[in-house]
């Protein structure tokens, strides 16, 4: 077990509850056996679901907790009342360096405060970014951050998450030197807020592949390999494209089903070929966004993933760990802010003015 | 001609160019004969061209224009170097009370520059904004501003856009009372930056069908009639939703073609079918957004839109005009007003805090 990645897995949240995390344990470890997991959530039920699939018991361990955070639980009460949730018991284990990384399907904004009051942030980072990948037709997708932590960010901010986010590229989109960019409404460079500008200024003095501003339609078309913007605009980047993508899966199956029995004949000879090219665009084929920033690896699975998705979950967890992705985010910081890199100006400025009030 | 609706358009834009538009005014007039078309721009062009679609000479005039606005100029520059474009000519019409509205395919910042120096705002109205509608598979599609033009709001702007989308909706998507929604992250009440929260206090006391927020990837579900949201938002959903679908498509062609001659078979036995229900979605269906707020009816048409596209256009603008959308706003506003809502709140508190700074 020593030389084994460890995995907590919180195993009581998402709509396909703990029969599905089992099933995709299992489906995990057909790929890798250098895994263990840590299991948290009710023990009896657990045990069962685990036993069911066959799990090696060499590969795991149940941790009992009698609480579970629901959906709607606001993030302050459940971090002051829920102290044995199998989701604040999971982030333990990564604090306790009992496990390398962690896996929820539950509450997002409960997994958000209770990792950052748990664990704290990494050297220099100010606030926990979700970093996803938005798929494409071509390539491995864009790593795309914030996509929903932070509604609102200052260039600071985004300047950690262009470097987080290159260090996550390396890794899960296995590029050399990935390219930044800018989520933008414009290419040119006097579109945008007052954020766009100064970050574009920022970003251009920076070492980092910098390519500029990037619009919205442009994205899936393998524009950039980091895409940075306030949380805000990355989830609505995000749930625009997921709508627009559903609508029309809706027309296509419409006009099939409208076309009768020749839409019957057309919908088998397509099957196949429709299948395979879909899934590159499935949300399951995409899941698991990282809580990046934190001193500690949080993985983030959609409540609604299917066994399919929380493997991908898994997946994402073991490869950041295994490459050591916090370590690398260290590094880079390190080693900009030995270049003489600015890399908390934005308290600079402010500890400046205080200086200079306190002066008067 | 007395008793016609006039429509001037600036015939220089769009990569169809002048081509494209006489085409488009020649589709309009089959299905209207009560509208008289100012056409602004190269007299010599325009004269072949109309000639050549057989438009009948009793529907139009050409005002000859010296100047074409390019796509790469700046509005600033433009509003003073180009005092005899085609554009600001058509604009001018509008003014003068020849035309009800403009319609122009032309460089959209030095269009909503040139036209709100000329045509001034409406009475409370501070800034125009640009709304669209956002296609859905299942009914007339969703009324959505601002798309761009103000890429920083304030909870007054959105306020405005609220009552302005209203009449809109009223009109294009033929809605008696539609409800009205605020674009957000998430559809709890704690959800989103300080201006969703402002405005949903706001929106929540006014007399509007007002349903709260609603997530992007409900838009296309007809969660909603009028969606508000600041420029910036409104134009990364626009085009992330055009992103995803273009990608959607691309997918199935490539299945199409991947599937060789069962794709052919395939394909040719939907071909009917798939037309029709892509149809829905077909940007030049939807093409024609206004510029709202300013005193004047003034119609964007895509760069890129087809033939079909820019009649889609003229039709928008013919109704518009019809249905006189800026007496309705208008009316909107002085009811509200009478009933004692504030309308420029934003400006009051802002005079308000200058008298007392001014006591000190």
């Amino acid at each position: 077990m020593a030389d084994k990645i460890g995995i907590a897995v919180d195993a009581m949240g998402g709509s396909g509850g703990p029969s599905a995390i089992a099933r995709a344990i299992k489906n995990f470890t057909s790929f890798n056996d250098d895994v263990f997991f840590h299991i948290f959530g009710k023990k009896t039920v657990l045990k069962k679901e685990l036993e069911n699939v066959g799990l090696k018991p060499k590969d795991y361990s149940i941790i009992d907790c009698k609480d579970v955070i629901l959906d709607n639980e606001k993030p302050n009460e459940a971090w002051r009342k829920s102290k044995s949730s199998s989701m604040r018991k999971a982030i333990e284990a990564v604090r306790d360096k009992k496990a390398e990384a962690v896996v929820s399907c539950g509450n997002t904004g409960v997994l958000m405060l209770t990792a950052k009051m748990l664990l704290k942030m990494l050297p220099h980072i100010k606030r926990p970014s979700i970093v996803g990948v938005i798929p494409s037709s071509t390539s491995k997708g864009t790593v795309m951050l914030d996509i929903g932590a932070n509604v609102e960010c200052n260039e600071e901010h985004l300047f950690h998450f262009a470097i987080m986010g290159c260090c996550f590229a390396k890794i899960v989109l296995e590029r050399d030197d990935p390219t930044v960019g800018i989520l933008n409404i414009g290419s040119e460079q006097i579109k945008g807020r007052l954020l766009e500008q100064k970050i574009y200024t920022l970003l251009q003095k920076s070492k980092l592949n910098f390519i500029g501003f990037v619009e919205g339609h442009e994205v899936v078309k393998d524009k950039v390999d980091v895409l940075v913007t306030d949380g805000f605009s990355g989830n609505i980047f995000l749930k625009a494209s997921e709508g627009a993508a559903e609508m029309c899966m809706d027309i296509f199956r419409g006009a099939i089903k409208n076309a009768g029995i020749l839409g019957k004949v057309a919908s088998l000879l397509l099957r196949s070929k429709l299948k395979a090219a879909l899934s590159v665009i499935s949300p399951n084929q995409h899941n698991g966004a990282m809580l990046i920033g934190l001193n500690g690896i949080v993985v983030k699975s959609h409540g609604s993933a299917s066994t399919e998705g929380i493997e991908h979950a898994l997946h994402v967890a073991y490869r950041l760990s295994k490459e050591k992705i916090n370590e690398r985010i260290k590094e880079e910081l390190n080693k900009m802010d030995k270049k003489g890199i600015s890399l908390n100006f934005v308290d600079k400025i402010k500890q400046k003015s205080a200086e200079i009030f306190g002066r008067k």
